[in-house]
């Protein structure tokens, strides 16, 4: 994934300088890549090639990235450090940063469109699939997302409400990851349906997980002591506390994996990727014991 | 033009109000709609159906309105006025305006690709079109040249260095309005050679008017008293004065029309706009006689 990354990114050099330099901060060194990755295990799956499938992971990490660039803005969430490192908007300034959100964006939709990257599939498939990553970034689900959490903010929010956020800023690209990746290799009609309840499984789960791992461990504590200014969201260990949010993550993976049953081993990766975003949040036993104790 | 926007917008209902609100507020009433208006007329030039062309030219206005949106944020410009009203960071907050930005963005692409407005377009031109739009809001284009611009604040900088980025800020999406309306219509390849001259010539002359009108007359006054914080830019009409700015404003005019004399009485509403960027630039006589002798 990196070295697509970075061989696109390079084809974006020779204009502005410093919006590249911000654009190539935002995408590296990068975090977990999880949305690129269900991309290609998806498309692997279903018997896709790498070369077809590289262009659309790529563009979806970029999208991500985007959001990650805009989200930590002050207008947003205003944080100072990312994965430790400071954010974009502290080392290029907010002007740069936010322009550089807007690069990534639009390269991503750039990138989706190229005919030199999508020479062995059909240009209706790759319309389709560039309205569905439209859609999943859109009113319906990620920047939609952003603007109900943020009209949510220190309001008072239910746990239905905190799901129907999740499904749209977190879920919606997740899910839109797995099955661009399986309809680029021409999964049918019932395997796509299967898959796609995969995604959505997956896309809340990893959401769960990540506010988990906010709420105890290490990384919240490192968080607290120089990065998030305020932590004012309404979150599922938040509202339920950590037990019964580690309860409903585990019933969401065993959900998501159920999927994947008809597909034998073929599917290993994607089950991988699920056991994987599990073991971060459930890991620390000794820790989130405590935090049983004491919800 | 206002009618297919509002169709489009009222699509986008039934996710988020606030960031819903605060787009179409990006979008109505909105400016001269010269973009997509240049998409109609020169779509309808070489014959093309104002339905194919429609969705088109809502889209290029969409990223027009998310251009400006996040361009007035205090991170750019720090404008709290546009078009004599508050603008959007002013009404719905910072966060908000950044999003609804983002959603304006997105939503024009999935606009672009949605298989509803494309019925009559073969898939591969609608893709090329996508492709070409994004190039023209990319690094390439509006992202790129707002980041040279943003560079360039406070420094020394010459004619060269401010045409290269008007051609990037405000030349390309123009450029890309015309070509799209033509290509939409099937226009011929010596036909669209000589339409995108038309709009280089047009997107240029554009930016300077904005500028000479920024430097002179009423609206100037009416932005010193309450809009603009600071005008830092470099600008044509700065570096070479208003007199000078106004005779290269008539030549590219000029050679912008000049392109159109193949095609007879049916590029009459395309010179009509060229007159029309030129007649608001040089309308103030007095006024502008006034500055003509203290440059």
């Amino acid at each position: 994934m990196d070295r697509a990354l970075k061989r696109y990114i390079k084809g974006l050099q020779g204009h502005s300088h410093a919006i590249w330099r911000a654009m190539r901060y935002g995408l590296f060194p990068g975090g977990k890549r999880i949305r690129p990755i269900l991309t290609l295990a998806a498309g692997e799956l279903f018997g896709g090639k790498r070369k077809d499938l590289l262009p659309f992971a790529c563009a979806i990490e970029m999208i991500h990235a985007y959001s990650l660039i805009h989200d930590d803005l002050p207008a947003l969430d205003d944080d100072d450090l990312r994965r430790g490192e400071p954010t974009a908007h502290k080392v290029f300034g907010e002007g740069m940063a936010l322009l550089a959100g807007d690069g990534l964006l639009t390269a991503a939709f750039h990138l989706l469109s190229a005919p030199e990257q999508m020479k062995s599939l059909a240009p209706k498939l790759v319309l389709e699939l560039i309205h569905e990553i439209g859609h999943a970034v859109g009113m319906a689900g990620l920047v939609g997302g952003q603007a109900f959490d943020l009209e949510a903010e220190d309001k008072e929010i239910d746990l239905a409400m905190i799901e129907y956020i999740h499904v749209r800023k977190t879920g919606a690209l997740i899910l839109a990851s797995v099955r661009t990746g399986a309809r680029v290799a021409g999964a049918g009609s019932a395997d796509l349906r299967r898959i796609s309840r995969y995604g959505e499984f997956l896309g809340l789960a990893f959401q769960i997980a990540d506010d988990i791992m906010d709420a105890q461990g290490e990384e919240a504590e490192e968080r607290r002591e120089s990065g998030r200014k305020e932590q004012k969201k309404a979150t599922y260990p938040a509202v339920v506390g950590v037990v019964a949010a580690k309860e409903r993550l585990k019933e969401l993976l065993h959900q998501s994996e159920k999927q994947l049953s008809p597909f034998g081993g073929a599917a290993e990766p994607l089950r991988a990727i699920a056991r994987y975003v599990g073991r971060r949040a459930l890991r620390d036993v000794r820790n989130s014991t405590v935090q049983e104790m004491h919800p």
